[in-house]
């Protein structure tokens, strides 16, 4: 084909400068700077897009309630689902899967897309991917087969800014992939008013290889992979170049702290679940959720809703990006952080683990991938409902050196 | 889950109501009426988006040039891909075929997404259902394993009209997925400015269930399964409700004929290509696209530069949905209709069969679906290029009584 352009190649060649010829050394890899690809010092991808990130969601009870017709449906026709696939509509399981046709193998899949939450385009690519994936992760699927890629091109970009920022984000997007061993074929590019960015994940594979997040007994412990705070951070981030939002929270907060948290919080996004979900098969996990967009106890509680023993989570500690807990609650009662309801972009995965294995689990976590994971609850006889205490025990996490 | 509520049961019963409780008697199903859902008369889904259906593709030269970086990864890299998948995003092929790890099976799929071009919230549904699948149709796969829904809700709905429309849109969706013989497990909505609609489409199949649209020969001749004309009459219908635009093509155009001709788009918008596509291995066909975004001469060009024989398309016919030629014309070059440009959706499939099975495979399609399909051109030697003759015949399609 002989879309040759001139300007995309240049793009292409910045891309290839910020990451230092090599698009997995991430340390050496330069911030996005506008200036050096020709854009306006002011140039910023958050504000092609009025919502952040997985707060873009349709609040859960909404959904829950838009999706109702499908699911009654659903529960009275096919039976052809086994009956941990209850289809659920955005709601529910992390991924479908659905018997296939070929003796013995499941078709797993997911899908996710949302607005831009941090400024550097290629990390964002990151952050999609590693937010797609982690629905399988949080199955316990480690290998994916394909990914699509779906990209909202904001009406508001000129051309010369979407010629750089698309192409830096679809080579955040891919790279990711290539991380997680699996490419990108396909995808869908649609002009909308707002940037948008996500994909598909799918994985074939035997019923072994997924885990299904149902069993949790009492006794388990529940174990977090990612601390907490994301949106809070790129928010305060954002907030650097807005005085009247800046003076709420510079009292608690210095601008080195808003800018390591950001680092940490971009850092923390764009790391895939996929150690965290092999080690859930090598520790017996009983289930798992990630933490996205209905924030840490929305999910809790999800998952909570689906274990077929009576069971209850409740969470005694929260893990937070180092100084967000403080800028959360000098915006009053805002993001709902230490509620649980703070929404939360390509999160940690929320494991229930036999009470024996937890330390080990996070542990071994820690030894390969040199993050921490931390015990933040545990499960009691219950409802199937979930919860946090009265005064959780705030952890703080600091950014790493 | 306890997500009930009166409203959404509400809708539902509507809904049900409209499909005279058969929700596969389209027929019997009374046009979406915005007052019987205590909406106001004025309520119109379309004016939820800016852009319409396929036209919010970004412009193919554009996004070759966007995709570029990415596509001279993969060329350089993975050699797991067939000869004929060379990935591409949004361009290229209709679906992604990726090999699988598991004995000879290999992963079709395929993802769209839009915005309102109907005003019919369920028509809506089915209509983006149905250019969803015909991606995979167009590859001459005629089972779907499953697919996954993509809903955009617009922030400027009010909660009455989200909580009529959505149920509408999504149970549409998933009844046209019913005819296809396949489900919808899964998907993703998000709140966004534009109401947007989509889905996700895969199949897991033999190598020998697709069919590499690659193998044109001189001689072969092109059949187009669906009339054009899609996006001008969705145009003119909504002119209707507008005297400035109305008044530049009511001297070639009546009510009346509008109306009949959004009748006959929307017929044809939601009527999957499945027989279409499964005749296509009884007739021996050598390629196929669908008509979407890109026009009917973007798509023959595209497939046409595909080929591996040194062969052109030429396309001397244009069957049109009655009127909308004259419409096109009344409004200047605005649509680019006889040029071959105006993007449709969920357009026919466009297919090179052997001279001699072309007439056989039209009158087959007709007699199983009752809906004609035309030979609108020839494939000879040439540089893998598409065109139209100067004067095109145009042939006015009926709406059906």
């Amino acid at each position: 084909m002989s879309y040759q352009s001139s300007v995309a190649q240049d793009s292409l060649a910045a891309a290839q400068l910020e990451m230092a010829g090599n698009p997995n050394a991430l340390a050496l890899r330069r911030p996005f700077d506008p200036v050096a690809h020709d854009l306006e010092a002011s140039f910023r991808l958050t504000r092609f897009a009025d919502l952040k990130g997985r707060s873009c969601k349709v609040p859960q009870d909404v959904l829950g309630k838009l999706v109702e017709s499908l699911q009654q449906d659903y529960s009275q026709q096919d039976d052809q689902f086994m009956h941990v696939a209850i289809p659920r509509i955005g709601i529910g399981l992390d991924c479908s899967v659905t018997p296939l046709r070929h003796g013995g193998l499941c078709l797993v899949q997911t899908t996710d897309f949302f607005y831009p939450l941090v400024d550097d385009p290629y990390m964002m690519g990151k952050i999609a991917c590693a937010n797609v994936l982690s629905d399988l992760y949080a199955m316990g699927v480690t290998e994916c087969d394909n990914m699509l890629m779906l990209l909202g091109v904001s009406t508001k970009m000129t051309e010369k800014e979407r010629d750089v920022v698309i192409p830096l984000i679809m080579r955040g997007f891919k790279d990711s992939a290539l991380e997680a061993g699996t490419s990108v074929t396909g995808g869908q590019t649609v002009i909308n008013p707002w940037c948008a960015i996500g994909g598909v994940a799918t994985t074939i594979c035997q019923p072994n290889e997924y885990i299904v997040p149902d069993n949790a007994v009492m006794g388990d412990v529940l174990v977090l992979t990612k601390p907490l705070g994301t949106q809070v951070a790129v928010n305060a981030h954002q907030w650097l170049d807005q005085p009247e939002r800046w003076n709420r929270i510079k009292l608690v907060v210095s601008e080195e702290d808003v800018r390591k948290a950001y680092h940490r919080a971009m850092d923390s996004m764009s790391r895939l679940n996929r150690i965290a979900a092999r080690l859930m098969h090598k520790y017996n996990a009983h289930g798992s959720t990630d933490v996205t967009g209905f924030g840490l106890l929305g999910h809790a509680q999800n998952l909570a809703s689906h274990q077929k023993n009576e069971v209850s989570f409740v969470i005694h500690n929260l893990p937070v990006i180092a100084k967000m807990a403080a800028v959360a609650k000098a915006c009053g009662n805002m993001f709902q952080l230490l509620q649980g309801h703070a929404p939360e972009t390509s999160g940690g995965l929320l494991i229930c683990l036999p009470r024996e294995q937890a330390a080990a689990y996070c542990k071994d976590i820690e030894k390969q991938e040199g993050y921490q994971a931390w015990i933040i609850g545990i499960v009691e006889k219950g409802n199937r409902t979930a919860r946090i205490i009265d005064k959780p025990r705030v952890i703080e996490v600091p950014a790493k050196d």
